[in-house]
């Protein structure tokens, strides 16, 4: 049922890739999963990583210079794909904010797309049944982060989901999609007109219907291209400040929207994970 | 004449990759360098590093996580391609153990191959010209390492040219070219059969041919695919010892030969040479 594509030793633990049929995107499925050393002798925590538009999951895995912290604090890494992919699945090929690379973790309700593009109900639901399955996995201690369209992802589902994910932080996320030029068609397709809808998948606007989380790390690069049209992270700061969200937001002198940016904050945000998962 | 294809900062130093008409291979060639913090405010010594077979300037910079530890040592790395490259180098598509992405780090003598196939003179001479133009770079402390074909090319330089390398390292290392099936074909169709010509590409040749370096370290997967017939890493453990040459050789149990390997101990090889270049 899962199959397992690669495994590799790594700073002393396992970092692996598999894939699966899914029911949720009807379409097999690939995510990478990092076992920290410590794994070898009792469960650890899981804190799930969500990527960025154009990406799969293997981007992070590849750039993002998890391993080293996560083997320290042994902290286990699961790294889901962006969307669902096939030949099948609905998709605009040179449109790189809709279909394949951009599901941004929601549940469609529209035709075509809603038979394949439910990758809340994957990601929540199925990996998750999927992830607890594997023995060294403490289900109980679960955080979640993401980079981009992942850390609209994370803040959402943290948001909708607080009794689970007991920790959350992002990188340059989409805070606010429903605003968003780069997000608005995607949201009508996958979503209707009806703005509404829309609202459980967009940060601030779940803060502003009341939903909660603990307290929030953000990193943004101030020299980030997408910074001031599409990121907007002081709609989140507001947001926050209005619900008692404590939210740490730093703006990072001159760094940009890549791998560069993230794996020089990756360890910063695994230890705050770490220190909410004890 | 040197054109910057990108530059991101990373872990407080910039990761930048730049491309230029190389004289010596014959067409343009790229490379990547990271420059670390403190190169901003003085001259940092220069670390570089090989790739290996199918590699090019990127695989390494995406995937060996060398920036946190040379940013904190001060330590620069220069990640030259593997081969000259371009639909007017010849070239065997299907062989990934010849012709472009299979340099070797020699010096071509066979037609037609000796027009772009000059990896040693680009690597020593005209890479290093362009960066003795760079202010940061301090030419008088230099160092170099690599991984499996970029390690044997590491070994090479180093033993050829101490007085410019003062520091030496390698993962997973070709150590003895001339003997091993997965080199001998590209060593014929480079350098010709006379396999005297081979020698001055082959480290252990070299060690017992007199070449020296004051020490070593190398680190070598347990389970890598390719260490019984091509990397027999005790050639290089028997050289060294006649040689009395220090060799400091860590078999690693379970790990392979891909840059999960690479990553786990790349914080290791830069502080052994960082040690060397204060």
């Amino acid at each position: 049922m899962m199959k397992t594509l690669s495994s590799s030793k790594a700073f002393g633990g396992i970092q692996s890739v598999h894939s699966h049929a899914s029911e949720a995107c009807g379409c097999d499925m690939t995510f990478a999963l990092y076992l920290p050393p410590r794994a070898q002798e009792r469960k650890v925590p899981l804190l799930w990583y969500l990527s960025g538009l154009t990406c799969t999951h293997q981007n992070v895995m590849d750039k993002g210079e998890y391993r080293r912290t996560a083997a320290e604090l042994g902290v286990a890494i699961l790294c889901p794909d962006t969307s669902p992919r096939g030949p099948d699945v609905p998709d605009e090929k040179d449109n790189w904010q809709f279909g394949q690379g951009a599901g941004f973790y929601l549940d469609a309700t529209q035709p075509p797309f809603d038979r394949n593009y439910r990758m809340q109900r994957y990601v929540l639901s199925e990996l998750t049944a999927l992830a607890s399955g594997i023995d060294a996995l403490d289900m109980g201690r679960q955080g979640i982060f993401g980079h981009s369209m992942g850390g609209h992802g994370a803040l959402t589902f943290a948001l909708k989901n607080p009794e689970r994910f007991r920790s959350v932080s992002a990188f340059a996320p989409i805070v606010h999609p429903t605003t968003a030029d780069w997000s608005r068609p995607a949201l009508t397709k996958y979503l209707g007109t009806d703005e509404r809808a829309w609202r459980a998948y967009d940060a601030v606007s779940l803060i502003e219907d009341g939903r909660r989380v603990p307290d929030l790390l953000v990193d943004q690069g101030a020299a980030d291209p997408f910074l001031e049209k599409g990121l907007q992270p002081q709609l989140l700061a507001e947001a926050c400040r209005k619900a008692d969200i404590p939210l740490t937001l730093n703006l990072r002198e001159g760094y940009d929207h890549s791998y560069f940016f993230i794996s020089t904050f990756m360890a910063d945000h695994i230890a705050w994970h770490a220190a909410r998962l004890r």
